[in-house]
């Protein structure tokens, strides 16, 4: 059996009910449990904010699709050489987009794969957060605006850009592993 | 009357309950808000999450002092051409170490600061995780083991690095502003 | 239908014979022609130069495995962007590798997929090679050697990485698309 | 008594007298001798070279204001993570500006500081110069001339670019300490 | 007498008969052996790919000059830090192009070398293929069209620096060592 | 006629009469008067501190040979794609070493290059003093002093490596043209 990261997990039933319940809803879901969560159980203060970040950006409702932020994610975290979140998100990605190929190519080259203009100017602000916040500005606002992302919707593309900028270091650190369940998701054509 | 950052900060009374709390309680602490507070306020559950993250990492007890995790914030919010944060942790970096120096010495290049072999270790280190987390491996950890960071303070340094590349990020994105009160805290002897 | 690359593709039956029996040959072999066939083909002197400089590496006798042939080329292909290279390449080390993980994994980071010291060695050369061969050296050979490579597989790792910056820059530069029959190739347990 | 740098400082009574009287001159403005004289007298042939460049390009008439050519080098001397010349030049620059915050600001990013459209086209000029001078050329100077920057003017810009280039390398080299007064100077209202 | 490479030359005598005599065919016509002929040799079939691939792009007739080509070879392989490739094909640009001049500044810095516009916008193509093939797009080809490149010329620029892409690497690998005769070729005038 | 730079060359009799004087005594000493001399003109203040700290560190007696430094130049101006200093300064290397090869060596990759070990340790410092300073520490020297290098040999090195970032600057952006003469200087045997 891998390891689930450089860190030990801690048995299940030492955790805070509230950590063990959101495990055992996402495994009742999923057919499993993402590594993730059982990496970060560990520190359950730091568990709770993580999720309660992600989920503010990732499961509300909004302007961005769910397949659009999936894509941000992939695309930020290939570029910060990411194993989990790729292969994670790769595969929620591709059922979110019903899409079997959308995953790697964004992974690999966001500019070769098949998106849209305004999907294309969306990564392209998403990996210039990622990757050089620091010369962010009024210029950039712009391109975003004339492919209809409000004010609002930029805020998403770059929270959502922020916040895995985390996730990825920390999956880096703890040489988090991706479940193998993951490879495969949302390859196949549904029956 | 500069403004906070790039979007609008919603009035003091529109807040959830909870937010506006946290945000009347700095300020009689502090005896003024960092725009921090308000800039993140107009969107509640972020704001939650984000203060959650950052009480767990930096308020709570551990083997690394309250100064080392704010050197931490500094130099690598400094990698990340963050404004926002270089100032204001640089004041409590000030005030933390009781050492008027610190904050400018770590800030330009924490190689050539005032700080032991230890806290050079420890910055190394949390530069890395911000700058090229797809490299950290086993070979960076018995470095830190040396110089008497445990697995929980390598975990520490490790994601306060993390939650700042996702702070820099919001705040270079928001082009959030450092309250005026920031640049002189800690510089001047107690009296 | 989508392009097969930015340039046009000719009809097959204007080939010179020895292009189209190449590409007739690997149509019956693998099922699809593999776009880099096509996209080459408009130029048969590069056509052949190309895979018979292919061949000359990957196709032969050797210290290196087949598996650790396609490694190489996943790896240094993922560090130049290469959508093309990674998707086909991948899909061929999955097939040699028997193991339907090991794309992924060295396509988003090496350092942390599940390979052996020795390939670990292997791939940290090629990627030098890939990125910045002018600092390749004498001081490089010795971990290779201790790993059990040979003075000619220590070659055979730098021409193929080698080979695949060329192809990289061609697919790259042609748009060159991977035919969507590679993304599933190697995924799924033989039955 | 901290070291002024790597290499040992003479005692003053050796240097020649021309050496020596600068650096009494100094003293009595300023009221502490900048470690900047102290350690480059060991070389008087260098010493006077170096600031008879300095005086040449910061003392002199001319249509960039005392302040904008301290800013020049704060912004540059970030960029080369030259803690002694961001840290006295910052001090210089507080006063020539009467602004408290602008070191900082334009230390940590000058592009979120509060500066005026002229003095962001000179900085990212001299930012060129400083890091990619082997790309400057023609069509870098319309931008200039439309703030109003004439060809001396540019030249200054350049200039002090260049001479910092120098400055920087020296004092990381050396290891040059900034005097502990140079961290409060402007920064106080004046009485 | 120095090495050719760091790997053995194998006798003239015990080579394969076609790269023994393409050996003796450049050995009368240039009156020495370049040294990629003696360090390619040991491996036959990627000798011949490599000729076969270089008189393709290299030796055709096309739209591209050959002093054009050469220019592409020298800028590509400064860029790549090939020692072997900028001194050869150094020379052989100084001859094609009957000037003395022009590859020392093609090597140093292309933009400050006496080019026309056109061969200024080959080049900056030429090194975009080069070092970020990834970013190229249909946004590079108007400044090429514009200037007069056809299709077929965008895929001879192109597929040169991707050829010495290999060649570069090849070279810095085996430390290939530029023959003497290069340096003073077509510097002085003819007589 | 080709300009001398970017700037107007003012007239030889309206200059002071140390700088023409200098002028003078280098073109009776050259045969030709090199274009850094009459680009630098216009401005005698900075001219003289120039060609002061110029001489100061290349004219003087010490540890390194005139060779040795002419080397550090062309290295890190090689570095810096000064097309000026290597021109020039690759010419004055040939002379110096008695070395036909070597200036088009240490350009290109001095990693490559016919230098000893003394000489690779001191451009590899040469290097990290021109690119990376902020990084430069006590953990440098002692590879230098190994190779028999002094305190003030090692001074020697930083600065002449310090003195060319800001005269690589200078000529990058004043355009600075290498004269003709240099290109053919030190490549014949002296008759």
């Amino acid at each position: 059996m891998k390891p689930v990261s450089r860190y030990p997990v801690p048995p299940l039933e030492e955790l805070p009910q509230d950590v063990r319940e959101r495990i055992v809803a996402v495994q009742e879901k999923s057919g499993f449990v993402p590594n993730v969560f059982l990496a970060l159980a560990r520190r359950p203060a730091e568990f709770r904010a993580f999720f309660a970040y992600h989920d503010a950006l990732m499961e509300k409702e909004g302007g961005l699709s769910k397949a659009e932020r999936e894509m941000i994610v992939v695309a930020t975290s290939a570029a910060n050489d990411c194993q989990y979140c790729v292969v994670a998100h790769g595969a929620i990605l591709r059922i979110r987009a019903r899409n079997p190929l959308i995953a790697d190519q964004v992974a690999v080259n966001y500019r070769k794969a098949d998106i849209s203009p305004r999907e294309r100017a969306m990564l392209d602000f998403a990996l210039k957060v990622a990757l050089d916040s620091g010369t962010v500005g009024e210029a950039d606002f712009p391109a975003l605006r004339e492919h209809g992302f409000s004010e609002e919707d930029i805020w998403d593309i770059a929270a959502i850009s922020a916040l895995f900028a985390l996730s990825n270091r920390m999956a880096n650190f703890t040489g988090m592993r991706p479940n193998d369940e993951f490879y495969l998701m949302g390859r196949l054509p549904k029956k």
